[in-house]
């Protein structure tokens, strides 16, 4: 069994980004510039919200943070949106999700300037998506196909059985990974609730992506020889010997799986720090799109 | 065996939809008008466009055909798409396809306003597809969900097997049969040249949707008893006891699978009527959408 490390790969990424920073500035470019949205005090949203800023620190890319008051108006956050659109400074930015109850999370997500949602959750970017032309991709399929892509997984031709249908993770997968692309060319099976079976259809997979929320919801049992694992899990649940209180844990029972893997994702480590380096490709990315 | 019968199913679409124009015209309001782009003399292509141009005035639509030489330049082209977007009085319109090699089809399709794209291939619409959020669903996929719908045929929790993974009906399909909806919450899997061991793939499935343009490629060997199958293929092969020298043939070898079979479509008279209806469909709706 080998560790598809997402860190180590995340960290190969954020080398590589560093250069392109230092090559546009030796070129006299504009330095990439994303802005993050935060409205509230949600715990996680912080934490994807830091690390998001500290990524752009690290790479030499410009942030700005703006952060909210979760009692914020619909109506200010769009305006915020909108100048977000219209500055020429700012590259790309994302207003991290989950928003309070009174704000409508697909009208700001569809306020987004398609050639700014470097989150990739406009319907314009999804579409593009469906008909492989150039956008942005969401930013955690993205960053699975990338840390499968480095570590060289063959895909082509394997049986890859997504558990999730999510907007954001599941389904777009399914898409990207069933394309005539590399990473790609799988044939797919997207399961969910209502799939009979479940573990038998996920015994036959060469490639199993989890995406469903439940900790530890695959079990040996449901998992054949040799697969490849993507553990996209993160929840946390209640540990009394860690001093925060709690521990992440993926949707993968990790300790009795893995040994049966011949690649596996490890919760903390893998899928999430891919996530955040997608976000920064997707960022440079923005330069190149809208020819900047 | 029963037939699905795509025929007497658009039969009854056009009759619902005959009597929504009466009541539009009953109570003052706008009647759908449809426009038809069609670029050279494409045989197949020209039938289509008939058809299609039949099927509004049998159910009291407007419709407008639009021809064009084959030589027309890509600007003209456009200009026309964007004279048909700014036409209060045309609710939507087409564009056949194919357009000859000089005209850039994807330029084509996203200049077409997606409020008007009523065949459903703006990569928004497909976007909105992705996240169930309202829009134009492609034309095929959705007259396939129809036909499913209104015969009662139960998807959900059934495991479905679509072959092909074309941009207008295999990808967009498994997206839709995958969502939780009616019908829909199927465990698809989205099959493809790459895929191993296709004919054992296809026979674990309670519905197969065959959408590769191979005439006869599905045998008896490959199919359950009592699937439900779907035909998409439409292949012209020569055949010389017709008069105009070919027949038509779907992606399945009706004789020897028809029997295994609980539902089956039959080539024409399945997925093609079905087509033009959800165009109708798509034609209605774009009164609704655009508060007409």
């Amino acid at each position: 069994m080998q560790l598809l490390d997402g860190k180590a790969t995340a960290e190969a990424i954020r080398a590589e980004l560093r250069k392109a920073v230092e090559e546009r500035k030796e070129n006299g470019k504009k330095i990439p510039h994303l802005a993050a949205v935060l409205v509230g005090s949600d715990g996680g949203s912080l934490t994807y919200v830091n690390a998001k800023v500290k990524a752009c620190d690290e790479i030499g890319f410009q942030s700005t943070l703006i952060q909210y008051q979760s009692d914020i108006s619909e109506e200010a956050l769009l305006h915020k949106v909108n100048e977000l659109n219209n500055d020429p400074d700012i590259d790309g930015f994302i207003v991290q999700l989950p928003l309070p109850d009174h704000i409508d999370e697909l009208k700001v997500t569809e306020a987004i300037d398609p050639k700014k949602d470097v989150d990739g959750f406009h319907p314009m970017n999804l579409g593009n998506m469906v008909l492989s032309l150039p956008g942005f991709l969401p930013a955690t399929p993205a960053g699975i196909m990338e840390l499968l892509k480095r570590n060289n997984i063959e895909t082509s031709g394997k049986n890859c059985v997504i558990i999730g249908r999510s907007n954001i993770v599941g389904t777009p997968l399914s898409i990207m990974l069933s394309r005539n692309s590399s990473p790609g060319n799988c044939t797919v099976t997207l399961t969910h609730s209502r799939t009979a079976n479940l573990p038998e259809v996920v015994k036959q997979a060469d490639i199993i992506i989890a995406a469903i929320g439940r900790p530890e919801f695959v079990t040996a049992d449901m998992v054949k020889d040799g697969a490849v694992i993507v553990d996209v899990g993160t929840t946390r649940v209640p540990d009394a010997t860690k001093k925060r209180g709690w521990a992440l844990k993926g949707d993968v029972k990790f300790d009795e799986v893995a040994p049966k893997c011949s690649f596996i994702t490890p919760v903390p480590g893998g899928v999430g720090p891919m996530t955040i380096a997608s976000l920064m490709i997707n960022t440079l990315r923005a330069m190149d799109l809208n020819n900047k």
